[in-house]
């Protein structure tokens, strides 16, 4: 049985730049509980694909796992901002890429049991290239690899970034690449 | 160029009773920053399938987000847990399901970028069904669903929880489920 969980109360614990986090009292089924909520303002993920079937990703350094990530380009969402000018804006900045062709893939919630991110996927094709211009505390490397490459990776488990999981195995599926 | 961010000092912003916040400061290439970290447990998620190729799925109140999501088996891991371990009893507790054949599909990281939470997801068969032993405030509907069906409402975009996405699309990828 589904039972929808209604606020009684909200304390925040702390306000942040990239989240907001809460301790709410919440009812359900007429019992009460607590929900610890991370609140985040969204964000857009890109998977950018040439006509050679090379993927574009980043490679960075994630402080909170405490290694080098790969990574398709993806970034928050500014207030106010749409999610697919989000994601030509961050695919610009961290790839120097402009696409043609852009396809929505639908959103993804990252951990909605505490959390309420959610991703917007987009596969961008009919690529041009330019410089990069990253934001100037991202460090990260550009790299063009064979889809087929990157899917057997992700096959072995080699690949842990959810957004790019999900990203490269739905466009392999919708490109017919295996 | 990917630099590593060192931790220069950290300040506990919430230590909750499932995620523990901190924005710390850091070095990265000779510059300072800051960084807010949300420290979770970890968890594990599980994709059952029974002989019919059919998968076992939960839904139930996100409140994070506001409204019920469809998703696979998936918890928490307790102190001390291994993954596994943590696997086999979330899909107990939610299910009342067994298995005789697991698989490891690697780790995933739902936001590497300001969260460290790991999700260790698996693939189970060989299936015993009993009664499902829920927590106490954990209220969901048990689905059992053809995965072709749950493929193609994840080509749609309508299934957003990125370890359900991962996890019905890598098992149907190694399953040969189109």
């Amino acid at each position: 049985m589904i039972v929808e969980e209604k606020k009684i109360s909200s304390e925040e614990k702390y306000n942040g730049y990239i989240v907001h986090v809460f301790k709410d009292e919440v009812s359900l089924n007429g019992k009460k509980a607590f929900r610890e909520v991370v609140r985040h303002k969204g964000a857009a993920a890109v998977l950018a694909v040439n006509e050679n079937k090379e993927g574009f990703f980043v490679e960075q350094f994630r402080y909170p796992v405490g290694k080098p990530l790969f990574e398709v380009a993806a970034g928050k969402i500014d207030p106010g901002e749409e999610p697919i000018v989000c994601a030509k804006r961050e695919l610009f900045e961290e790839c120097g890429i402009s696409a043609e062709k852009w396809t929505e893939l639908g959103p993804m919630y990252s951990s909605p049991g505490f959390c309420d991110e959610v991703i917007h996927l987009f596969l961008a094709e009919g690529l041009s290239e330019s410089e990069p211009d990253p934001d100037e505390d991202e460090f990260l490397d550009i790299k063009k690899i064979p889809l087929p490459e990157v899917l057997e990776k992700i096959r072995k488990g080699e690949i842990p970034d959810a957004k790019t999981q999900i990203l490269v195995l739905r466009v392999c599926d919708l490109l017919g690449i295996k």
